[in-house]
């Protein structure tokens, strides 16, 4: 059984490139959708398209758009979803995400460090599993396959 | 009509009378419903109701779970939610109910100042109405009445 | 029985008040609700509420954003929608009115002159009834009361 | 991953192969689904297929039933509908797919030209994604597979 | 606690009469809905609101809509279905509207006698609980009471 | 794009057999399935498998729980439901099946000889197409590959 | 804001009374709503409306569809489910309501001894809360009221 | 077709590989999931993953989430449910499992000794069919392919 894997959350480091490894490595049979993970490009999606708006929340508007028929396209696709919270960043998305796979039936693992426990602890509580590390949350996944 | 209407975000100022208070003034057939907004109260009710809990982290765990109880049984009941931003702190579970009731089709109204347009322009994009000012929350609610 | 009636459709005339005055002359228990017709608001309630906008485009982007809140917040209270269609304007939002309720399954009465029989083809099929006049559309909400 | 695409919106032109030529240019992995796109054909599927109808109306009664079929059928295989609208014609058809499409949380892009931003603005405003050319939409699909 | 009731059903003798009769007596707190059961005015009412159409078929199709549409609203009320199948006629709208209510959720009773339960053996398995007679189906409503 | 369609109906002749060599001269690309046609395997199938049953109707509830679990696996599959009605039996299975799929938003197409038009007129006001011969409703099948 | 609520399981002793009399001294706006609790007319129902069944399991099968058929009413009612566990009994239909409730997205409250800890926790884990007495269960009811 | 069948019930004996030597016997093309079955595991996986918990109850916490993880990414992918009750043991999982199933539209067959009627009649009548050996269930799982 193959199972499609959304990872969301920052897009400032590369920690997807981590899980995909620990997955290899697992021999897991899994497939990973994310968001656009280009930060520049993610900001600048709408006017790269669409063409210069007018301001800065316009321009905001437009790509934010762009991403959410992005990530919905893609959601759709996922039959689990890990949302990985760092210590940097407001995450905004990172929650929008989880509370939309969550409301949605998707089952969703958390990634947060011990000092976002108490901040997150209502979405935690929401979720199926929080972990604190990637490894961790590979471990729930390959649970699945013993 | 009546309408009720559940107020998300921040707990840490009367952001939520002022909103009450506008409404009375405006003459809304509204009702008002929203999370606990004693923080303190907030964060030790599983401790408060099942037991001193071993560690933070579980301590955490038992308040959630009854906090989440509470904002569910509301949100059932709200027409419309309005899900307020500010400058401090971190309002995951802000997003999270915004997310929430956006995915469960209920209209929602997102007030956050101008220095939060960046962060929040995804879960924007979602809302159906993005304003600045509890004022200008309240005008969006008073046209469904005119 | 109470029933609550959404009135999709064109607001450039008075077709609205014809439907109330018809319903109160038949003693029918109906509550009505409907967008705003007053078309200039319609169309100015975005810079009215959050400020000028900065081009035609993102004018009708922040209005059109609060008007489908109001929808959104009256069509879910409403158990019936009737959608008119007129023989000027292009009408697209009643289009996506009445393909809104459709697909919400709330029964729904299109009234279209014999004009538009041929471009309303598909959406009459996929409504519960479809009639010519005011009249009889009111004669069909009667039938549910005989 | 493969994605299917529904191209609803105006039959009277080539636009459905110019948006498959892009895609094959940019080796997008697409099926495309759409209406029957011989005008003829559409307008007389019911007397076809069951007869003679005494009169236009119940012929194209009878049309636009096999036409709905046949969008319902092709509309839940797509993951991702586009609807273009045209400066001519009515095209109720593609306002009733892009609400129907939408109600159902399917992403949805809207293409039109610049002359329609006022009637078509708020079904723009429910859609995911607005934008003016065909090419533009290509883009958006394409920034999924970045 | 109040509850709606919608009878589906024949509506070739007063059986609905005597369900009420009998709900009287037990003084339950319930509020019947029903098709419309005077049978003349169910098949011509295409014809009476409409106007004449060309045959019989597209007659029975603008009044079938019609008597849809009424079941459509006062189903949508309804907290418990009772239908009812006596030995006479297809019934098959009775079939329609209790496969309809026990896909939506809602609680339903079927009374049929002895000699319909071999060929309603499979819907009697879906339904909630099959009966033989209208006052034991008002004992099951009135078991919710005790 | 390969189509499962649900062939709901009579079991007492060789329709099912027809449908199938039709699609195959048509070169469509269908799987079909079907509830079990031999009468008396559908008919013992409880007593079959858990035993021999006290009475005719515990008989019948046993099979009929037996056949609903093979509809609803088959019923999920289904793209497409084709519930054909003839001129003899009762038939309830067929509408039941028929109004089961429309109400899960399966695209159905009914097929019924004209002597059947008035008693499954509401039940053809709310399928999507209905026909009368099998060689009808393969074009209308057809019509989606066009 | 009245709220109404379920109260699933053990119907052997009178904790029932215990949660409304609390309830009552709290000075809580709720309507209780609960399965039949008289054990004997529970195991009866079937033959004491349908008739004398002729074995043990028929008599099973017709009270348990009638009990059913009253949970499913009143759990459509209910804003929150309570349900208890005791340490006698194999009170599957507790854990079958329960799960019924919350894949319904009910807020649900469970109530089990210590001792049971270890059998529950996986239903636990699914539910929003649980305590080990109902003194607790109402304050959790009581903290949305503060 | 091939259908995917989940296992509910005890992990303590082997019954799933008898399920499974059976269906490779009677070549039915199923492909079995089902819950973690070594028992030491399942309790300890929390602790095996996160870390060692302060306490039993927080132990059982963390386990029985990931192990409710495993369980909804393929009850999600299943087609079909089987559950299986013994003699022994709470198994308030399985009723867990069955109701979540039967709620979400999932075919469920139960299978129960015969001293385990009266405790689970309610959950067999909300189940499509009930067995007393696996044999049978796999019979009602071949008469699909019949």
């Amino acid at each position: 059984m193959e199972l499609t894997v959304y990872l969301a959350g920052q897009i400032h480091d590369n920690w997807r490139e981590e899980v995909e490894q620990l997955a290899t490595n697992k021999g897991l049979p899994l497939t990973f959708v994310a968001p656009q993970t280009n930060h520049e490009r993610s900001d600048n999606i709408g006017d790269d398209i669409i063409g210069r708006q007018p301001s800065k929340v316009h321009k905001d508007e437009a790509a934010s758009r762009i991403n959410n028929f992005r990530t919905q396209v893609l959601m759709e696709k996922a039959d689990i979803v890990i949302a990985l919270f760092g210590e940097k960043y407001k995450q905004w998305n990172t929650a929008m995400d989880a509370s939309y796979a969550i409301t949605l039936n998707k089952p969703t693992i958390i990634i947060r460090p011990e000092s976002l426990i108490h901040p997150l602890k209502e979405l935690s509580a929401k979720a199926n599993v929080t972990v604190e590390s990637i490894e961790q949350a590979l471990e729930v996944i390959n649970y699945i396959f013993e």
